[in-house]
């Protein structure tokens, strides 16, 4: 109901501020069985975590999770699996300068106005320091979806006006940007590390595809597997946009351009093409599902910006501390989090038709 | 969990295929003594119905709702409301076309994987026909919020190239697209009438606006405003793609563009631009939610195509009967109507808060 | 939300109110390719109608039920299977008399009170007739379970100071009372007649046995096999207790009578006795679950009776019309739907796990 | 789904085993701006802790509670509140003992058989340590009631054949078996030491009284007032029946003495008996609600038992340790906890009805 919780079966908790004692999560209706480490979550929490390179913020903060429960003898039990992450880098830093008055891009004024009461610090329930806990829930489903056979991949395709061309999987890692484009990540690296100087900050797209889905996920209706998938994606912070295979290209082409046609080899049935991205009528089709997504540019700049406090003086402010220029490089973990969450509980769920 | 129920507090469960008896559904957790009578929502499904004009399918559905409960005396009484709209239409013609067979762009395939099992009969329940449901409970909704003086108005803003430029809400029940750039609606109505006589079908967007919503709604994790409107929308069969504000613009941004300032107005804060399309940190601000979707052509065309048949051989099809070449126009009350659902159920939930 | 719904993936949404144009449920999650006709829930319906016997209401209601969606040639397909019953006895009757005072053990004042709108004739949504959509769900429930090598039998063990000794489930549908004692169900059905002369009513005690259930069913913590059991039964507005295997007699016992011992017979470990009631831990054990129900004496009896009027002038009632002397007959059926129900949706929950 | 999480907007998801590194819960949808310390949590896990007296287990578990979030500057922010309970006590002892044999009456078997896979450590997930996080997040539940003015006491109101007769709220914390009759209390206690000494236990009964409930809480269908909280109290491992009101002595009562006749009093009005344990229909009638609870024996006995061996061979267990000999004391606070949780997630319902 607040919405602090995720997935209907494979369903995921988080809590946690900023700069309070802690964020954690607990993940109910994980199956049992599964052999689980703390290095198995905390490897994609290192993926996500500031500090990596030029292009993310400097802070430094380890993010080092703790298995609290639902792991016995290295095994998931199928018991709730509760994780914590505590908040080591909270500086007990004067926040007087945010505290009255709001800064723009952010939720500040929106989340006083909503409860009447606001932790001011460093963002409070709205920081982006949120997503770590998705990450680290969303490494248990993306272990298990591994046994399934499927693969879930995130990477940086455009920052600003530099657009990914090659699609190489294997280059993602080995450049700071997380794009799939060897040469590009270069372009996409200086253009980054030049606002930065600027005290400025820049958009950019990420790409998603999921590999390896069977056939049948998603729900005809409400449930539709780009419908839920959307939600999970669309409720990471700095995600304004969402477009599944043709996506807004769509817009342009004719039903005779648009549809799949069919063919069949060695007794299965394929599509041609994949402008649907991987769905027909909300159920996954056995191709890969494609989506692409817009990514704002971070809120917190240096730059001068104009502002108002909480009694409406108009003033100005400038974001200091350690920021990201791009978010990019960092949300790419964020939306394989999101989607391996999404997927699993889809799987669980299709088993109680079959 | 099987997706045909949509919303929390207000709480929309359908039913019904395409050719079976009937459609229909429940509300649940509508707020009492509201005014509600059937021409209150016979009045949206008209918006909704086949067969209004020359860019939509000529089918001929009366779609009359009929409230079996939850109304006495002509108020709601806080009990779950039950429509049901007869299936007078259903033809006993041959299915056996397509019984064997799988529609290039439809959910045949991926249906009958699922379940095991197929109502073939004109889609079953993936048919189009299920959004009347929708626009029914989203009538309702419409309508309480409209005390709330908060309207909800979609429009088809492109129809293949051709793109409204002019922004006038009033014109849009004016012409047959329902396009807010009267002059732009006559050449979408040419292309659209041009596509059906080549028995092929366009793609479109359509736009959507929400105003007078209170600062507040939506949670700041999880369930921010825009995730959950993605849900409800992208749930559409024929929306591929769905953009917030400045949306797919963002990825070429700037911060210090992107960023909307405060400023102050007679005691009140607004933003001075609205490149977040009217949340902050996935809580309205009090500015205007604004969002733009991608719609693909419709699958059904009678132009030949190549597909399969359940056994793999394969073959050509032409989708014959009566289809709309461009659903934009009938597309724009079930985007209301699901925005309404969503943002009703979204001020209930507020309550428990304040 | 507003507790319309049962189950969470079985589930069971219902509709409608004893005076407006007819009742009936929403079945979400049924799994697909069960053969079910009309014929399989009018059967469990007639069980539960009016006019049965001379002890129950002589109420003529003929309750026939229409399937709306959900089944194609004989079979579910997997989406919502809708049913309705429409009210064909709803007289057009002067309700003047009970419109503004407030029946002694009716809900007719916290109902007003609740939403500050009631409707009036014959309960509305209160009323007992809503128990018919639990009846129509449930023999769906009932017929997949008897699949599954499980059966739900409920029976009449006390009707005031009347006990049944002997148990044989087969003598059950042969006597009115539906007692599993034959012998004692005559004293029983002179007692309820005795006490329906007299203008009066008589409470009971109803039993439940589930045979034939696999270990595993349930869940460790909130969601107990007998919590959630126990959830479904006392939401039968005549139910005032429950008690599981020994029940309030463990009240007195000690832990070296109560605890139940194992013993290995062939392979398999069972329970020597059975005071836990057929689970351990919340979780079903195997053995038979078995629990029992305190039915209270049926609130309208055309005795005079104490009240108020809705302005608070003290008055008398005399509650005239059709009603039940002992509801024990009619609850049976009732009491095995929403176990039918309840364990059907665990089966499908416990394949997520498995 | 899988049954951690108990309440729809007021809601707590519990976690952790008894020899695990802690306990905890995160309560989601606890209302902002209201006072909360850690010592008014701890106070409630005071009650329940063990170690308290000569007639509870004297182990001793400091059962100190942490809040990680959801608290800024002494008051709530709306946000999720994290608490967690470190695991002090659990000794690295040997478990061989009931690694590979199942204790009677406990959950072993079922949850190894639902789960494959069982954490045999003092009965993990099973254990009744689970219910300190009920009592906490019930400590901030009762907090908040207490400003509405609703109180909620539970109390032994039997032990074996020991009945208390007069009801004094304010003794019950007097006196170690937590009973409302302070004479009674002192047989209680001797019979509860007897027990121990026997290496064996003894069955109880805990009632429970709720004051100042408004009217209208609670669903007129499946979740009304006594189901939902039934649902909450059958949910505690060791309650094996529960009855309202008149409850099983309905049974044998007519309708013209069960039914409680209303009556004005200074313009309100009331009921002059209140045999329906404070509803009507399923809805909150402003009367007290009243129920009463039958605690079995706890099935950890030093006694031998026959059992068998996970491979099936039949041997004897002594279950040693250190266990309580009768619940009841240490269960009244665990009752009155899962009486707020589910009062307060009624009153916030209520909220979007009005």
């Amino acid at each position: 109901m607040a919405g602090n919780t995720f997935g209907d079966i494979f369903k995921v908790t988080t809590f946690g501020e900023s700069h309070g004692e802690g964020i954690g999560c607990i993940i109910d209706g994980c199956p049992p069985n599964i052999d689980l480490s703390q290095q198995d979550i905390q490897i994609e929490l290192d993926r996500r975590k500031p500090g990596q390179s030029s292009v993310t913020t400097p802070r430094k903060e380890s993010d080092t999770v703790e298995i609290l429960s639902g792991v016995f003898e290295g095994k998931t039990t199928g018991v709730p699996i509760a994780l914590l992450i505590r908040n080591n880098n909270q500086k007990s830093k004067d926040y007087s300068a945010i505290k009255d008055l709001y800064r723009p891009g952010h939720a500040d004024i929106t989340f006083e106005h909503k409860y009447g009461i606001r932790d001011y610090r460093g963002g409070g329930r709205s920081s982006g320091r949120e997503t770590a806990c998705r990450v680290a829930a969303g490494a248990i489903a993306k272990k298990i979806l591994i046994e399934h056979g499927i693969t879930i991949t995130a990477y940086t395709s455009q920052v600003g006006n530099i657009i990914g061309e090659t699609i190489d999987l294997n280059t993602i890692e080995s450049n700071p940007v997380r794009a799939a484009d060897a040469e590009k990540a270069i372009e996409m690296k200086h253009l980054i590390e030049q606002l930065a100087t600027e005290g400025d900050s820049i958009g950019g797209a990420v790409s998603l595809i999921i590999n390896g889905l069977p056939m049948g996920l998603g729900d005809p209706v409400f449930d539709k597997f780009e419908a839920i998938l959307s939600h999970a994606l669309m409720s990471i912070g700095t995600i304004k946009g969402i477009e599944f295979g043709s996506g807004f290209n769509a817009v342009t082409m004719k039903g005779s351009e648009h549809n799949d046609s069919f063919e069949s080899n060695n007794n299965q049935i394929n599509t041609k093409t994949n402008h649907a991205g991987g769905t027909l009528g909300g159920i996954t089709n056995g191709e890969p599902v494609q989506c692409r997504l817009a990514i704002k540019p971070p809120s917190s700049i240096s730059k001068n910006q104009n502002t108002v406090t909480k009694d409406g003086k108009e003033t100005t402010i400038s974001v200091t501390g350690r920021h990201d220029p791009c978010i990019c490089p960092r949300v790419v973990p964020v939306v394989e989090s999101m989607s391996a969450i999404t997927v699993l509980d889809m799987i669980l769920k299709q088993k109680t038709i079959q």
